[in-house]
This record gives structure tokens, C-alpha cells and sequence, in this order.
């Protein structure tokens, strides 16, 4: 293993940490010590990295960042449609377990946090974009295709995100899981109605 | 002026204060010498009624409450569909200045408090309700008097509110208003081409 290796796994290792802090306490309550806590390589070494949980946290929405972006370009489906709905599912998952609730609130915490910290605010818009390109290509696609109807992608994109984001704001610090299952129906029954030709 | 009164208006002021408060420094950073600092009368008033912030924004979140109550039941329309604009409207306002983006930005940091505050979470849970409940009215309203089709009014409302949350948590921590604005007009054309039959 070469140094960069050693590195990488550090840093591997601390975002890890960083994730069971915040499904644990949340973000309000997340600290740089609760955070060395679930590290476990030398706690020195989280220290040495970063002074804060501000900076610690700045690194830890870019890893995200980079986790949605290989797991949104590892969907593989057969048609537009297809591949449409499986980006819905990671937006509004069917099922939906403790640990993932405990996590999305805490990234409704930050995300709350945004105005306050710029760094956050450009990794979360970032996000966003990220989210709603992929969601205006797969719509072109399809359109190109001719599974689409001829639709306004970038207007079909910013309609599934915001639903999805506010059954997502509604439904999770609510703990009503109900609410996201509902709107992922409505969702996937409006873009069939909407958008796909021979649904 | 009799006793009641005198309760009444210091409760007033003090939910002011906390207003202020909230506006200017954001929830995270709101403590209750920051919302006695915005109380124009004795501090030692503030803290004989209150021993901390939650205590205080738990009282704050039942008076915001009452005050949707009222301004939601203030709403004078000719139509259903002009009642269903006017609510549209207070999820979704054509113009937001500063002070009521920063006073949104301070509700949404609550509401992601919501799972660590029981009183938070059943304060939004019940203003929730509130709201998709006017909508059902509304649209149930026009459905009767024959200026709607004849849709599942709870599955519209419900739609439309989270539509409207989606617009508001992806918008206004990323200071993004035209987000706000775009998924108004998403919301106001769905609802006259699925919703009104003489639109």
C-alpha cells in the first residue's frame, strides 16, 4: 500500500465516523469529540486533520457529494423510464430504515444550516444541480427516444426534486414515513400521466 | 385596561421579541438574552415566564399557529378558486423580502429540530394539518359548486403542499428565490389545467 492509499483510507475512515456521529446525535448535537469517538484509528489524527466540526463537516458534504454522483452514475437501466424511476427510488426510497431516517434528518439539519455557513450553501447547491441535470438528461433521452412525451425537461426536473424534497422536509423531521410513500406514488403516477407515452 | 390585558399585550411583546430575534440571528444562534435584548419592556419579565429558549419557542411556535389560524380564516374570495390562489399565495408569495426570507430561513432550522423536541414536532405537525386541511375545503368547496372536476382532494392537497415545502427547503437556504417563484407557477398552471374546469 503506497501513501496515498494509507491516506485515502484515513480519510475513508473519517467521514465513516463523521456519518455514525450524525445518525447518533444529529447535527446540532454532533461534536468534534463525539465524531473522534467513532473513529477508530487515533483520535490524534482526526485532530491533526481538523479544527473544527465546521471544517470536518465542509469535507464530509463533499464526500457525499462525490457518493451521490457514482451511485446516481452506476444506474443501469434497459429505457429512460426505467432509469427515471430509479432516481426517483434513491430520492424517495420505498422502504426507508432507522438509520437512513436518522441520517436524512440530520442533512435537513445542515442543510437548515446553509445561510449561515457558505461552504455548506455551495455543497448543497451543488447537489441540487447535480440532481436536477441528471433528471434533465434522462427526460431528454427519453424525449429523444420517443418514450418521452415532448415535455419542458428542465421544468418536469425541478417539479419531481421539489416534490420529492418537500415530502422528504415534511415527512422526515415528522417521523411520518407515510408521507414520503404517498408523494413517491404520486410522483411515479404523475410522470407516467405526464410524460410517458405507453404507460 | 384589566389584568387579562396586561397579560395579553406582554405575551404579544414578547412574541415579538423572539420574532426579532429569530429574523436577525437565525435559530441556531438565538438564546434568550438575544430575544430579551429585542424586548422593549423589564428583561426580569422575560425570565420570570421563561427559563430558556425552547421553553420560550415552543410558545412562539402556538402563537405562530394561532396566527395562521386567523390569517388563513381572514381569507375573503369570490370563488374556491380564488381561495385556492389566496392560500397558494401564503405558501408561495410572489415577493419575499429580507426579513420574511430570514424569518422562513429561522422556521425551517426549527422544523429540522422537530425530531429532538417533542412540542417542536407536534407544533409543525399540527400547523401541517391545519393547512392541508383548509386546502381540503377549498378544493372540496369547488368540487360542490361544480367549479372544480371532481379529484381525491386530500391527494391535491397534499401535492400542492409539498410541492410548496420542496420549493421552500430547496429555495430559501440557498437564498434562491426564483425557485420560489418558478414552482409557484408549476403550482398555480397544474392546479388550472388538472383542477379547474373553466380555466
Amino acid at each position: 500500500m503506497n501513501d496515498s492509499d494509507g491516506e485515502n483510507d484515513t480519510k475513508a475512515a473519517m467521514m465513516e465516523a463523521t456519518y455514525r456521529a450524525l445518525c447518533q446525535h444529529g447535527y446540532s448535537d454532533t461534536s468534534i469529540s463525539k465524531i473522534a469517538a467513532e473513529f477508530e484509528k487515533s483520535k490524534s489524527l482526526l485532530y491533526y486533520h481538523y479544527d473544527d466540526k465546521e471544517e470536518l463537516l465542509e469535507d464530509f458534504l463533499h464526500y457525499m457529494l462525490d457518493q451521490l454522483e457514482a451511485d446516481l452514475a452506476s444506474i443501469e437501466a434497459e429505457t429512460a423510464h426505467e432509469e427515471l424511476l430509479s432516481i426517483v427510488d434513491r430520492l424517495l426510497p420505498e422502504e426507508i430504515n432507522d438509520e437512513q431516517m436518522r441520517f436524512r434528518r440530520a442533512v435537513l439539519e445542515l442543510r437548515a444550516q446553509a445561510p449561515y455557513h457558505d461552504t455548506y450553501r455551495e455543497q448543497f447547491a451543488r447537489s441540487d444541480e447535480l440532481i436536477l441535470s441528471t433528471l434533465v438528461d434522462v427526460i431528454e433521452r427519453g424525449i429523444e427516444n420517443g418514450e418521452f412525451r415532448s415535455v419542458n425537461s428542465r421544468e418536469k426536473a425541478e417539479f419531481v426534486y421539489s416534490l420529492a424534497y418537500g415530502a422528504m422536509e415534511r415527512g422526515i423531521p415528522l417521523e411520518d414515513p407515510e408521507t414520503l410513500n404517498s408523494t413517491r406514488e404520486t410522483v411515479v403516477s404523475h410522470l407516467e400521466a405526464q410524460l410517458v407515452k405507453f404507460a
